[in-house]
Formats: structure tokens, C-alpha cells, sequence
């Protein structure tokens, strides 16, 4: 990854995002102290900053497949992400969803024009099911975040935050896939020598954080964690930008994630989900480690279900 | 009111408050059929417009009359924006609120240096406590919507939305107490000749509709809504300006400002309160008025309590 290749995947995507507002709180900044960067890809559009690598993804693809649409399994953002995305490009999209997946979820991505097929509820049934319909179809499987160009993808959403502000000393961003960080570690490699990478995990769901320790791809033993977005495991293509970029993963505990989300929609008025708030939550109990520095946080979706609030 | 009185109101405020931003919705606007402009207020100081128009009353205050402090009245809004625009202007704030009022909305005035004076909770109890106060501080009484220089500085919003969308066909405010509406008539007729100003307001506290039709100020027969910083009567300083510039007001039913409160939340990931939301119902419900028109919505404010949301 260079400059022009981020440059090219950016310019490729800006017309089907939104560049996102870069938001900041000086009762956050009080309390954290130092200066915190929310970059607000809750306002993405489907509410998360998947759009942009799901985007890339199929921007890359060549005509003849474009032709033959693009299948992924997703209870997540992303399967409304590849949806709306297949749909600004005129693209056939196939959904992969368990069959217990909520109602407004399934709605959404047919919202979005996504083709819904049901599964049973566990990763065999999903993958063979996503296999089935590639053979039957001939569409391209576009894999969540262990995908290179949904990586360079997601690194768009850092790439925006260093150019609003150039000087940022760590960027802060949420560890689930892997996609979103991996492409952080692109996008600073490629426009700031300065910035330091720092995730933030769910202790209930800290594959990431034992990974990088251990020097393998290691597997969550629990996912009892209320940051849905963050379950998911490590891949082979950004567990080693990971590596190569990451200069440590803190984990926080379930209601340090309730206590900053609520923070976050109390003092800066707008909707995220708990997956991001992970990354105030990270600074908040490390605050030594970002005192009176600038720090970027990623603020990665809003799509919550406001009849299930933790607070 | 003239164009240069307004921009001597505006440039004296410019340091103590945000200029908000003007957010849309591309979802918004497809259903309810018209373009859609939301003026979020819930992002300024303290989380609501009230700041504004604090900020003006006292920063009009004669050196002397600043020296002997503000006091009013209110358990909303008003408290918290007197107290941070006088903790700004360097002015003592004495508040007076109904010894049962939420200790989170006492807390927050205390927060923003405004001393707290509790008194039973009935409106001769807050009058006669207000006078007593400045009786013997010398304190200058600021009414938090029914006062000349608080109705200008809430213009502000107004002249801020125009300033970035002069082509506005309507702009729809929420009507309380009518300073916000007020101050937006002054600002309208200060810079536009063509934008029309609607009202929105609960029809469980119609009291705005009802005068607008009689003639005189009306009080409500009930208050029983959501939308509780809309439950207070007009005075009249702000009457006139309202029967000389507000073409409607429109009524809209409870269920209906909760259904669009939901929908902005959802929608554009932004935390209001129903007092606003009663704009965008206003919309949704008179089509036919606002088909394929460009729509100012002013969302007043912010200040919810997430624990007791009505969905």
C-alpha cells in the first residue's frame, strides 16, 4: 500500500459515502485530558463506515463478474453495507443471514436491495450456504474484513481523519474483523510517520488483544459482550498489518462500554452504537498513556435498537 | 428589527456559542416528499438554542446591572443556558426551580456555576422567590422567552440557517414560550422575503394555535405532553411578532412526536428531544403544503434523559 493506492480506492468510493464530520466535545476533553477526534461514521450512509470497503470491493471487480452480482454472510453491518453498495453500482447483491436474525435487520438489507437467503444459525450452514450460491451464480464472495480491498476500503475512514487534522498523535479504533484497523495501519503508514495505532477490544471478546501477543490468529473463548460488532475473528490478511502496525490493544470491561456509550449520546448528542464506544472507553482508563495528547477515535456505526438500550 | 441589529446581536454571541450545523437526510426527505434542512441546536452550548439568547440579554446588561448578577425562573432549558452564558460573561446567576425538579437538570445549573434557589413548585412560589432575589441582590430578572433581547439572540438560529440555505422556501419552529419562533420571524424579515414561517406544537398544549385564531394571548387547558419545553404560554412581547409573521401553526398528536422523534434518531443518528421532533411531524403530516418545497426544521435541543425514553 502506497499513497496512490489509498488515493485511488478514496477517489474510486467518494461518490457513493459521505465524507463524515470530524465531532469534539470539550466536557469529553476535560474529563479524558487530552483532545479526542471523534470521526462520526455513524453518519455513514447505512449508518457505518463498511459502506466504504464493501464499496471498494465491488468497484474492483472486473465487468464480466460485476455482471454476476456479489454474496457474503452477515448478521451485521455488512450485510447491509454489501447491499447498498451493489445498489449504487448496479450490482446483484446475495445476503447470507441466520434464520434467528431480527426482523428489522433482514428489512433493512432487502431495504437496500440485497437478495435474503436464510440459514441455519451457525458458521458451517452460513459458509456453505454462501458457497452454494457462488457455484450456482457465478457471484464473487466479498468476505466482511479479511478481504485486502475492503481493508483499503475502511483505511478511507482514517485517511479523512489525518487530513482534517494532520497532527493527531494516536488514532483509536475498534478491533472485530479487523478490517477497520487494518486499514487504519495502511492509511497511517501511508500519510503520517507520527500517529500511533491503538485498538480497543471488549474483554469478553479479546481474540485481538491475545493474537497480538501470542504471534497467531487466536479465537475468542467468550463473546458475551454488548459491542455486537466486535465478535468477530482476526483474518490472514489483516492480522499481519495488525502486527505490523498496532502498538498495543487495551480491553475494557462490559460497563466501562455502557458508561462511555452513554457519555457519548449525553454530551455529544448523537446515536452510536456500543462497538465504538469501546475506543473513549479505552482512553478513559489508560489516561496516562494519551495525557494532553491528540487522539483520533473512530467512531465506527449507529445502527442501534432503540428498544434495547443498555441505560 | 433591522438587518444591522440582528448582525450586532449575532456578532456579540459569536464567542460564546457554536454554530451549529445544518444536517439532511436523503431517507427523510424521500418520505416525507420535500427537501429537508435540520438546524441542530442540539449540538450548541448546553444543548439547546436557549444559550443564545441568554448570552444576548446579558451581554446587554449595563457594567453596573452585570455586577449585581441575572436571576429567572425555569426548570428547563433556560436554567442551564443563564447559568453558562452568565459563567461566560463573568456574571453572578441566581435560578430559581421547583424544589421537585430532577436533581440532574439542579445539578447541571450548578455545574455551569449558577446558584440554585429551590422553591415550592407552583408559578406565584417561583415569581415571588425571583422577585425577593432581586430585590435583595439588585440582580436583573431575564424571562426566559417573553424579553426583547432574548427573542433577538434566539433569532440567531434562524439568520444562521438562511446565512447557509438562502433559497428556503419555509422555515417550520417549534412554539413554547415563543422566543424561539419570535426571534425566527425577526430574522426572517431581516433576510428573506420569501421564506414562510410555520409553527409546530403539541396539540395537548395548543395555546399558540388557539391565540393565533382568537386574536389574544390563550393559556392551555392542558399540558399533558411529551414535549415539555413546549408547555409554557406566550407573552406579550412575543405575540405580536407571532400573529405578524407565523402564516400557521400546525397541531400535532402525541404519537406522532414520538414516531418522529424515533425516526430522526434512527434515521440521523442525532440525540433530540421531543420538543423539536414536533417539527418534522408537522411535516409529515400536512404534505401536500410542503410537496417538493426546500423546508427549514429548527431541532431546539438536546437534554434528554436516556433512561426514560418513550420507545
Amino acid at each position: 500500500m502506497n499513497t496512490a493506492q489509498l488515493q485511488h480506492c478514496h477517489d474510486t468510493i467518494r461518490p457513493h459515502i459521505h465524507r463524515t464530520p470530524v465531532l469534539t466535545s470539550s466536557q469529553l476533553n476535560q474529563m479524558a485530558e487530552c483532545e479526542l477526534y471523534f470521526k462520526c461514521e455513524n453518519f455513514q450512509k447505512m449508518g457505518a463506515f463498511k459502506m466504504r470497503g464493501a464499496t471498494y470491493a465491488i468497484a474492483q471487480l472486473s465487468e464480466e463478474a460485476r455482471s454476476k452480482g456479489v454474496v457474503t454472510h452477515s448478521s451485521g453491518n455488512f450485510a447491509q453495507a454489501l447491499s447498498l453498495a451493489a445498489q449504487s453500482l448496479g450490482v446483484k447483491a446475495y445476503i447470507v443471514m441466520p434464520e434467528n436474525a431480527p426482523s428489522v435487520k433482514i428489512a433493512a438489507v432487502k431495504g437496500y436491495g440485497g437478495e435474503v437467503i436464510l440459514c441455519p444459525s451457525n458458521m458451517e450452514a452460513r459458509e456453505a450456504t454462501a458457497a452454494k450460491i457462488r457455484q450456482e451464480t457465478g457471484a464473487t464472495f466479498i468476505h466482511p474484513s479479511n478481504d485486502a480491498h475492503v481493508i483499503t476500503g475502511q483505511g478511507t475512514t482514517a485517511k479523512e481523519l489525518l487530513e482534517d487534522y494532520p497532527d493527531l498523535d494516536f488514532i483509536v479504533s475498534p478491533v472485530g474483523g479487523g478490517g477497520l484497523i487494518g486499514g487504519t495501519v495502511l492509511a497511517v503508514e501511508a500519510l503520517s510517520k507520527k500517529v500511533r495505532v491503538i485498538g480497543a477490544e471488549p474483554a469478553e471478546a479479546d481474540d485481538a488483544y491475545r493474537s497480538l501477543k501470542s504471534g497467531k490468529i487466536e479465537t475468542n473463548t467468550t463473546t458475551n459482550t454488548i459491542a455486537d460488532g466486535l465478535k468477530t475473528m482476526l483474518g490472514d490478511i489483516n492480522f499481519p498489518l495488525i502486527q505490523r502496525g498496532v502498538e498495543e490493544i487495551i480491553r475494557v470491561e462490559e460497563e466501562e462500554i455502557i458508561s462511555a456509550m452513554k457519555l457519548i449520546w449525553e454530551r455529544m448528542k448523537i446515536v452510536i452504537e456500543p462497538s465504538c464506544s469501546v475506543t473513549l472507553a479505552a482512553v478513559l482508563k489508560n489516561k496516562e498513556l494519551f495525557s494532553n495528547k491528540r487522539v483520533g477515535l473512530i467512531i465506527s456505526g449507529g445502527n442501534v435498537d432503540l428498544t434495547k438500550l443498555p441505560f
